[in-house]
């Protein structure tokens, strides 16, 4: 009787539309937070305007995430979680030196591309200015985005070096050195200078090709 | 009888005096105002706050600078150009091989040394979190910062490929890949992890090293 009771409120279909209709509370909250934390800050953002736009109550807001501080921390993780999803997903590895320099371009423009959008540059803005107040958030961002993304590429590095296909001792600092040779010029144009220095496609193909030349004349297999 | 007048009045010992105290009050302000932004932010600094601190009247602030911007605006460029010159000054350029590394070696700690302190973290956290409002001050810290080392670096390359040491084609993206091979790493530690996240002098002594080995193995003459 216990297991019929619990099958049935977990599995009948008034369980499954009470779970879906949370589910999209949840959704709702989360993209209006999104909107409302990109464009006034943190200290500016207020929940009452949250709840409003999700259009759901406020108590419904906190049902869903304790405070604030919560709710942004699941945006940060989200956003940042989401764009190295879709920079390391598929890719498969190289088998021969004829792929690797177009796998590496391959790999630089995509993170190029995923990164440099006007609400990933504005979500990063906010959150180191906010580094003093609210530390923890900043180290969400590191470690779901750079730090995700270089301990992804070690891993790759290490398998080719294994392949005799790159020449690497310490696969992190690798790694490191071709994150940063990729992303550096133009994420800080863009963090410093706004949205309308983030490049163009083709500007970016080429800043990625330059950046996979460096590498590979230190890396490569002579 | 005109010229007597002008030369008394501007090098009379009561003359010096004047532009002393105001020169003096002017560099109080700008402590005062440094201190006070790097603590509270752009918008939490109050102008009666830093007339106190500067132990001025609120009035000299406002006649020395127009606004709290203009105010900002002369201590973000004083503190980066600043640090600019520290880095920038002296270092001949090597005439041989020999020396060739151990100078981009010599060149690329001071830099991280001068660069990654907490003051300078702080003002740089505290520009990127007011770019939606505030553009100019960040155009100010990338063009005084970045791409002034970049510059210069551009032109000892160009020297440096004229004298046979370095083969370079362009040597604004050479001077991008050394300066953000160097810089990146530290730099966004710093800014996401705080300043606990500054590496020590034998780390920063390695990442050099190692950074310096990449940009040779793609830029030195084999």
């Amino acid at each position: 009787m216990m297991t019929m009771t619990t099958l049935v409120s977990s599995r009948s279909p008034a369980g499954l539309g009470e779970a879906n209709r949370s589910g999209r509370k949840r959704r709702a909250i989360l993209d209006a937070a999104t909107d409302v934390f990109l464009k006034s800050g943190y200290l500016g953002a207020n929940m009452d305007e949250i709840a409003a736009l999700a259009s759901v109550s406020k108590q419904t807001v906190y049902k869903q995430f304790a405070s604030k501080e919560t709710l942004f921390i699941e945006i940060v993780t989200g956003m940042t979680s989401e764009a190295g999803d879709r920079v390391l997903n598929e890719m498969p590895v190289p088998n021969d030196n004829a792929d690797l320099a177009e796998y590496l371009r391959h790999y630089a423009e995509k993170q190029l591309t995923v990164v440099l959008t006007p609400r990933l540059m504005r979500l990063r803005r906010l959150v180191i200015g906010e580094v003093s107040r609210f530390p923890e958030l900043a180290k969400v961002l590191y470690e779901s985005g750079p730090m995700r993304a270089m301990t992804a590429l070690a891993t790759t590095f290490e398998r080719l070096t294994e392949r005799g296909l790159l020449a690497i001792d310490d696969p992190l600092v690798a790694a490191s050195h071709f994150n940063w040779l990729i992303m550096s010029d133009p994420l800080n144009r863009a963090m410093l200078l706004g949205d309308e220095a983030i490049p163009t496609r083709a500007e970016l193909r080429r800043h990625a090709a330059e950046g996979v030349r460096v590498f590979l004349a230190a890396y490569g297999k002579q």
